[in-house]
């Protein structure tokens, strides 16, 4: 068994940190246009009423870290992202994860980060690896790394931890230190192959046995074209971080997601008092109201 | 690690298999009336259609064992479960988990069973011990057995491990096998300590890796004294599920209960093709219109 990792992110004062003892990090996934007609269509007017909205609201709910995605088809990348990132950093100061798969978008957002960013993401592959992995070190950034490259997703957990050690061995040459490295061990849908959940759970243990690393996953894959899709994410991630996801990529807004995050951590006894439990369901009642 | 066992019960010609590999068994704790007032009072008029009812709802919710207690103060036990017990055998044909502490009302009611119940429950209190155990290896029952004795509930997993093999090892003396000894490590609520939860996780890990018996719980103990105690209960029963819980005592009609329990099967592959989770889903759908 390897140690755990730890990864900090930071935003001007503020950090968090990403630890399999303390308590599972939610990075809120609602500043993302893809499969959100409404959004897309504000985004393409220049109206970012409802991406500040979103950023307030995931805070609000519980989300530490959030993810931050510009991806409008037919439209200026690397000035939509710097924009939306603009937008969230001025209603809320938490650590933001830069999701882009392009390298000119994420440079330029990188620019105007003041802190230690998360990158969502590079991957195995050879061409990803050098692009990303670069401006990763140059901004100080830490990386989600998926496990995937030029011959796709592997099938097996084995060759999923190959993966992740080859990015993490990348990641170091570029000077990269491990627990900057969060490495994403994919969720494919079970509604294709019911064994599809255990094998990301055993490709969780692998990974994290060897490398101690922190585990981020967009847990809602799984249920792609099952029924109660609501109930499904909430059940796998309980199950997920209990196998060791530290970081989920999530929508906190859910509350059958957020509830399963915060007592997975309550049953894991990772929150002292279950003063977060009740804390967020005085919250929850209060937003009923 | 010990071989998973294997717990066969049966009622009649139909048998449950209780194992680790296989689907998580639901018993139905619903026939109990202790806290349900409206039940106590009908049981104390002798009027049994909520008891028929409760049977017949649990079973088409998916429960496939039901607990069994008649536990009404001030009235004859020992006529009373008898009396329960074939309202419930006349409406439906699971076999029967028979809950009572009362030696005399245990066996009435093993006399007029047919098949192998299982008994809830002896613990590691020698006067249990003495009573229960005789009474279940007569009848060929298989027996739940609780991680507490004379001195109490122990504080530590491995304390209550040692419970564990006491009850084992006495049930063996008895001449029943170790696959027939399904232990309980008892669940505290998590609002008077809030590591209650991973004791009771780590007691689990640790029976498991030794004995590999079946493991039951009554869940909702955990979650008492909290708010919205329903997403903490399902929560921690698909914890509890991953770490080796295979047959709770649970309550099948709470759509979150028993998602949580469906969907850690099929998140640890064991639902083929999805089809409980779908058939489940329909079948709420169905209730619902």
């Amino acid at each position: 068994m390897s140690e755990n990792q730890k990864t900090i992110l930071s935003f001007k004062d503020k950090s968090v940190e990403i630890h399999r003892d303390g308590p599972t990090v939610m990075i809120g996934e609602r500043i993302n246009p893809t499969g959100r007609k409404v959004v897309l269509a504000a985004l393409k007017e220049g109206d970012f009423e409802m991406v500040r909205q979103d950023a307030i609201k995931q805070v609000e709910a519980g989300a530490t870290v959030l993810d931050v995605n510009a991806g409008v088809p037919g439209a200026d990348e690397v000035a939509l992202l710097s924009q939306v990132m603009q937008e969230v950093m001025s209603v809320v100061d938490v650590p933001l994860c830069i999701d882009t798969a392009n390298p000119q978008a994420l440079e330029a957002a990188l620019k105007l980060y003041e802190g230690k960013a998360l990158i969502n993401s590079v991957n195995g592959e050879e061409k990803s690896l050098e692009t990303v992995l670069p401006i990763a070190k140059e901004y100080g950034a830490a990386i989600i790394g998926l496990c995937m490259d030029d011959d796709g997703i592997p099938a097996t957990p084995e060759l999923r931890l190959k993966v992740a050690e080859k990015l993490i061995e990348r990641a170091a040459k570029y000077g990269i230190p491990v627990e900057d490295v969060v490495i994403d061990p994919l969720a494919m849908t079970m509604g294709a192959d019911h064994t599809a959940g255990l094998t990301t759970l055993k490709t969780i243990e692998l990974i994290v046995a060897e490398f101690g690393v922190n585990i981020t996953m967009g847990a809602s894959n799984i249920s792609f074209g099952m029924p109660d899709r609501k109930y499904l994410n909430s059940t796998y991630m309980a199950v997920a971080i209990h196998t060791g996801l530290t970081c989920p990529i999530t929508n906190p807004l859910v509350t059958e997601i957020n509830t399963a995050v915060l007592a997975t951590d309550l049953s894991l006894g990772k929150d002292e008092y279950g003063m977060r439990w009740i804390k967020a369901f005085r919250k929850r009642k209060k937003a009923q109201e």
